[in-house]
């Protein structure tokens, strides 16, 4: 009953956006902001319908956001009236009021970045040691190589029709090459998130996990960025040499520690100065256009512009600012920012989903092995664990989600055009999956591990400020 | 030297913009958000630097944002390679990144007026009485008559090359109604702020002074919506006829009455039910898709769409509702998003100013004219004072400051193309002068009353309620 209500709703908001859409752009008062002010009513009412009715379902929000853009993406298979949405799932974007949705959908997905790299300390990721960085070495070069491997094998079993897909100015190799990708990414907010539910943050697995997490992050960037740089390299037909390669490397290294180094030189002595200037809101908005600049510049210098935004966060994360005025961290102040502007990212993907390509049994084939790939690929983890008395299954389940990140990389990959949509599709279903059975078996292997080693994984104090 | 520097930040920041824009958007991670976030770095920046320059000269932080957009967007007239945001003052705009700054600029007139909305109350607007509401009929009528004369008269000093600029299918008549309109309206945010900063917030001036203002908001609003709907009647060839303008009346009411009935019956309804859902920023989402969605259902009803945010504003204000998790007012989760896109308006609006027709002497004589008109016709709402004891000069002299209410009624005007560029210019002169000269008069009447009625208009406590 519940869930029938909510897809009326779903339905009622989308039929009403298909009529009077129309209507408010050629009235006489034609606001070119009428389009995109109900395209964001509906879309953010649908994320909002959905996290909330995942998240009493007990899975991660994401989740419901995500799912939420399926629903409204493929309103147009139940009737072909329905698709008012068409214009953001073409490969080429041109309606304004998409384009639009499409640019605020990738500042939400910075700003998302700039706060997980708040959450994140350069600190943190030096002090779990030894252990967190196995990890998450392990955690990134297992899964590529299992899912450049189950890609290598299974992309042929998609029939012609599907493999013409592919563009064919790329070599298959690069799509495995970024499926791998796309396989080692953990995502930082699922999985503190569960654990935080849980009521398990202090126990020294779910800190080994997020420092890890932290660690995995940074180097599933620099796999991204590669791998992108790989890919970009091909698609304007210069061949990728030893020399680029290494350039790039560099280059991805460089614009890390040197935004780090010049950043925590920087940074403080800025703030000191900002924190002067009498203007309201001029702390937030300083963060803001640092992030954005950060960003600008990852992208100039041919990274992914998240990683300038993690970059950012993590710089910022140091400071620890305050606006003076009032006792508001930056990480409060972006958080109504982030609430707006992030759901959109999800929706959007979610939306870009083509439901059709998953009646195609060797897409769900291929998302069979994808998942095995994602979810063995983690458990390797456990093996980086050189402490005693933790327990390694927990570890390699804690890092299975891929959420955002993964998300993120399989969309960077839609964009460059390397992940045709059928394999898009196998990848979305492989997050969905690896972030739905998380919660569920996470839980089980805590229970087991609390009641093999009494005082271990028990409940503690649940601390508010990891998320 | 301090201006010297800032002036050279601009210019950095603004060359920085043109030689990188392209190679971020042509490199590898062609990311097509790449131009927008330059552009918001710029324009943010320049808005800071120029709040925060007037802000320490004792001027409106708004004032500084404008005339930072009038900078930025005139630079083209130094060097025609700094010419980068072309792209935003073209009658139509055509530039993905541009259209995404100007939709981002309409968001935030909308929050603007949603803020401010929730800052009045209808309870404010009754309790304030007979006086208030007289002197803003009279503060409504007065300038409309000396607006539409003033245009009337002056608008013939304009050389033959300038009136060709008129659209040739609008009759002068509607030029002169709507240059009449942007002189009715008043500032409530620069009103406030000016009583705030000379700590007189709480005196009996004061308070009839910001009644009146959000009694003539809505009065303001009801004439922009008329004379839009007069306009645009016009402009589809349609002529306006007395039921027309009859139904358009009943119209406006009708939605900002419907609005109100019906909302303040449902909205403390729906917030029952919003407060039982578990998801993060439910309340802010749910304020702003209530902010947009009501935008979005005036301007289908042919109202504008800062109609529908105000009555949002006022609606919400009512519940005074809070993030129960967080003691967060609404204000407070808004105010982050406000920061962030209210400025884009400001600035975009001084980039739109055309500094080239400010040396056409007969544009400078408009100006004058309308701004002559502009401050005696709000010296007659004085007489609109009932009470005794009450300093009729300075009730004349608070509501001057047109500020950010009148640029966007001029920017509507510009919209439907009633208002061309050098009338533009002229009400964006009068915009400055009125906003400027508003500070350093209001603290000399203060003083001059304070000294003729001792206990009267001195300092007090400054409450942070008001704004």
């Amino acid at each position: 009953m519940k869930r029938t209500r909510i897809l009326c709703w779903i339905f009622l908001s989308g039929t009403l956006f298909a009529r009077y859409a129309r209507s408010a752009e050629t009235g006489w008062h034609a606001d070119p902001v009428a389009g995109l002010l109900i395209a964001l009513v509906v879309i953010l009412a649908a994320a909002k319908l959905g996290s909330e009715l995942f998240e009493r379902l007990g899975q991660p929000a994401v989740l419901g956001e995500l799912i939420a853009g399926v629903v409204l993406g493929n309103l147009v298979l139940v009737d072909p009236s329905w698709g008012f949405f068409e214009p953001l799932r073409m490969p080429e974007i041109t309606e304004p009021w998409a384009l639009e949705i499409d640019s605020l959908s990738r500042l939400g997905v910075l700003i998302l970045l700039f706060e997980v790299g708040l959450e994140s300390s350069l600190k943190m990721m030096v002090s779990v040691g030894a252990s967190a960085s196995l990890v998450a070495v392990l955690g990134v070069i297992a899964p590529f190589i299992l899912g450049y491997g189950a890609s290598a094998i299974f992309i042929k079993t998609l029939p012609a029709e599907l493999a013409a897909v592919v563009p064919a100015d790329f070599s298959l190799g690069y799509v495995h090459m970024f499926t791998g990708a796309v396989l080692c990414a953990t995502s930082v907010g699922i999985t503190a998130r569960v654990f935080k539910d849980l009521g398990k943050l202090q126990t020294r697995e779910a800190q080994i996990i997020l420092g890890a997490a932290v660690i995995d992050d940074v180097l599933g960037l620099i796999v991204l960025a590669l791998v992108s740089g790989i890919v970009g390299a091909a698609e304007t037909g210069q061949a990728m040499d030893v020399a680029g390669l290494l350039g790039l490397i560099a280059k991805a290294l460089g614009f890390l520690g040197g935004a780090l180094l010049v950043g925590s030189y920087l940074v403080p002595r800025v703030m000191k100065q900002l924190a002067r200037l009498r203007t309201a809101g001029v702390m937030l908005i300083s963060a803001v256009l640092f992030a954005f600049l950060l960003s600008y510049l990852a992208i100039a210098a041919g990274l992914a512009g998240i990683v300038g935004a993690f970059a950012a966060g993590l710089l910022l994360e140091k400071v620890h600012f305050q606006d003076f005025r009032e006792e508001l961290t930056i990480e409060k102040l972006i958080k109504p920012i982030a609430d707006l502007l992030t759901p959109l990212f999800f929706v959007l993907m979610g939306i870009q989903v083509h439901l059709e390509t998953f009646t195609q049994w060797p897409v769900l084939g291929v998302a069979a092995a994808l998942t095995l790939a994602a979810v063995i690929g983690k458990q390797v983890c456990g093996l980086g664990v050189l402490e005693k008395g933790v327990d390694r299954l927990t570890i390699g389940l804690g890092m299975i989600p891929r959420g955002e990140v993964g998300l993120i990389f399989a969309g960077i990959g839609r964009g460059l055009r390397v992940l045709d949509a059928a394999i898009f599709s196998a990848v979305v279903i492989m997050v969905i999956v690896t972030t739905l059975i998380t919660p569920p078996v996470l839980k089980l292997a805590l229970a087991r591990s609390g009641k093999r080693q009494p005082g271990h994984g028990s409940p503690q104090s649940r601390p508010e400020s990891v998320k």
